[in-house]
């Protein structure tokens, strides 16, 4: 077909490297800090949790490294994932922009986190690690590491934040049937476990805490993070170095590329290898992260150096947040319910090479049903916000009249998240405030004496 | 890669047309019957509730049938579908064989069913019809027709079981979010429902019959059906020319081909295709559709006219039936919970070009786990007994120092139906018996005065 609506690629076009910007970030990278001694963390600091081969991607200065073969085999289960023309959404709301997206639900989890969680426990069984320890709120990045567990023969024990565990029962048979041990966090088998017990709907933080510290405590055991860190980011730009190669084959160049951002690891999947692009070739394009506006890190945090978790554990991270004690409203979007953002991520946001959009609840959903009924894919509530910003861009570009071509990432679909739906049908979707004053009095919080890079 | 495990097509090679192998049928094709008159039914006795292209697809002479372009494009959403090298099952269970899977589930609604909701939705707008009925037991189908409802502009009603309803929120929700109406069967908006009212928990049967019975009093309104008739087996042909094409790029030939049977429309998809490329080559590949041992149509069933429905308001079928009364013991495989068989399928069955097999829910679900710890992909209940089928093949295979060339079909995944995970991996499923004298009972009731086939 001369104008496909789907555009897939062969399985040998699956990316041989990954693409580190680390070593071409404006304004140049700039360190964690121990909290102790306020100076930069060192391959030391994480040693202890991380395989080698991790850490020297967290501060590597190659532009590209390897992918190793046995995980490309891997990835290759799945990737090359699809990009498509979505012909009939744009129909549906009538613009006379042209609407790409790709999508990552294809994944045995169901979205883009099994991207890292391949390498992550490559990298861990290479160096004789035989067990990871990880936290998982909505469920998503648990069973993404579940299953890459399985594919490299490594136990994985996974600390869910009680309320979902108590919510979501099928994410849990889902962690399970891949062969994970899941734990109810708090639970009573760490130290930050019993010491949090009375807080028995449980946190991220928490499970963080539970989760590391059994990973510091045993040589055979390590950690694993979903987002946020700067490998994590790195193993992502898979989906984006695809997109450019599809885009390719369509005669496109993205005006503007779109993507949800919670710990910020989609978003630089997609963006990144675009953002190099864009130097290269000299493009014009714009990049937008999304966030939900009850959550709104990008758009009303500060930047500054803050903790990773929400007890103050991990080393200081340079990044956009709403403070460390930030408690984010419930919103569906689970995945997009964290204080801070990757450090990668917030150094393009301040030097102004990335714009940050946030976007309600509401209209979040209903754009995910007019996708839904018209590409027939339900995306999770993450993704929903892409298609949200998708159809603001679409309409900026209506009103201006421009025909713009605009990229997004669909980083999942919806399947363990149709209550959600369910509520937003009835009409009893909630459409939570962001709460400055419960910003200010996170921001309050900040740790003490780490140098200011606003 | 010269060896590739995943085998992927190109968009434009989505079949440009179905196999019909009604006209070369092996012992030529049974009428339906009007249990009125012991006579064929006509195309008359179908037109109240489907559309004229689907009535003459039911009885097409024609070898090939042009897919319509509509169709193709709505297609091309997900398909074509995957093909797999099962490299890690393989290794996990050390056999000789070589193992292929189709891979459905990337279908919206998550099974194969989609192929035949698409044309069914498409036919019907075509003849200005602009709502379908149908019934659905654990959502499936259910949830395939609304997407393609939502597709091609069409309202859709949905009369689920009542039990299913209950137990399976989220399907229900899938299918709204889609746009479609879903009530609960037994309703008290048909006279069927009405009638029914006691029997609280619902059936296929009754279901059925709230929707026909709907389509048949509106003229704006049509039914459809997701299995079991000519032409849903005919939509579902796709599946197996794309492994066709597949399997000549891994320069293979199968020496088996299997998978579930329900109603039998996966089976048929898979394997006629395969079935007519035997003829013409002069191939010796084996078919071997498999059943619940707990609802064994064809393997414990007899061959003879039976109705359709549970309640006898359907034409007779010359089908394998257990007795249209037989209520199976409740396996999670709840699409495979059929008293009767496609009359396509029975046919081949009976001429002995098809052979089938039954396995047990737990042996089913023990290779299910395997095969989502090795190739990542949880399987649907009803998919699974396909992978069984093919653990099966490959052990009888290495037991008679053979090499086989395996090709089964994954008809779906399981992300709805984790609840029979928990259950199988908290040691608490059961593995429910046939019951010969249920059938022997059900069998009693057979309308009397059609013509023996046996
Ligand atoms: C489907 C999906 N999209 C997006 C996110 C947000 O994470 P990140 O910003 O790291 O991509 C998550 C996190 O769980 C997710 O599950
Ligand atoms: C995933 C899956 N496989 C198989 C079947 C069996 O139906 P059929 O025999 O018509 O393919 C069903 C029916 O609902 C199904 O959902």
């Amino acid at each position: 077909m001369a104008d496909p609506t789907k555009i897939l690629l062969a399985e040998d076009q699956i990316p041989t490297s990954w693409v580190n910007v680390l070593p071409e970030l404006p304004g140049g990278a700039l360190p964690p800090l121990s909290p102790a001694t306020m100076e930069p963390a060192g391959p030391d600091d994480l040693s202890a949790i991380f395989p080698p081969a991790v850490i020297e991607q967290e501060v590597s200065a190659e532009h590209e490294i390897r992918i190793p073969e046995p995980v490309r085999e891997a990835l290759g289960l799945w990737r090359p994932t699809p990009m498509y023309r979505a012909r009939r959404l744009e129909e549906a709301v009538g613009t006379r922009s042209r609407i790409y997206y790709k999508y990552e639900g294809v994944s045995p989890a169901g979205s883009h986190k099994p991207n890292s969680a391949v390498p992550q426990a490559y990298y861990n069984q290479q160096a004789g690690i035989t067990k990871l320890t990880t936290e998982t709120g909505a469920g998503q990045w648990g069973s993404s590491l579940a299953f890459a567990g399985s594919m490299f023969g490594l136990e994985v024990e996974v600390y869910m934040v009680g309320s979902s565990f108590d919510q979501k029962p099928y994410r849990r048979s889902m962690m399970r049937t891949w062969g994970a041990e899941v734990h109810r966090s708090p639970s009573d088998r760490t130290e930050a476990g019993k010491a949090n017990a009375a807080f028995e709907t449980g946190s991220l933080g928490i499970a963080i805490s539970e989760a590391v510290e059994l990973a510091a405590q045993r040589p055979d055991t390590n950690y694993s993070l979903g987002s946020v860190l700067n490998h994590v980011l790195l193993h992502q730009t898979v989906i984006g170095q695809e997109t450019i190669a599809q885009l390719a084959i369509a005669g496109e160049t993205p005006d503007v590329v779109l993507a949800s951002a919670g710990g910020g690891s989609n978003f630089a999947g997609i963006a990144f290898p675009w953002w190099r692009e864009k130097q290269r070739r000299g493009l014009s394009t714009r990049f937008v992260a999304t966030e939900p506006a009850a959550c709104p890190t990008l758009t009303q945090g500060v930047y500054g150096y803050d903790f990773g978790d929400a007890s103050g554990l991990t080393p200081l991270l340079p990044m956009h947040t709403l403070g460390h004690g930030f408690v984010p409203p419930p919103v569906h979007a689970g995945g997009l319910r964290y204080h801070g953002m990757a450090p990668l991520l917030s150094a393009m946001v301040k030097a102004g090479e990335v714009e940050a959009r946030a976007v309600r609840q509401n209209e979040t959903f209903e754009a995910a049903l007019t996708f839904a009924r018209t590409e027939g894919i339900i995306p999770a509530p993450e993704s929903a916000h892409a298609v949200r910003s998708a159809l603001i861009e679409a309409q900026q570009a209506d009103e201006a009249g421009e025909e713009r071509v605009i990229l997004f990432l669909l980083s999942g679909h919806g399947h363990f998240d149709l209550a959600a739906y369910d509520a937003y049908l009835a009409g009893d979707l909630e459409d939570p405030e962001f709460s400055a004053q419960e910003r200010d009095r996170a921001l309050a919080e900040l740790p003490q004496g780490a140098p200011s890079i606003a």
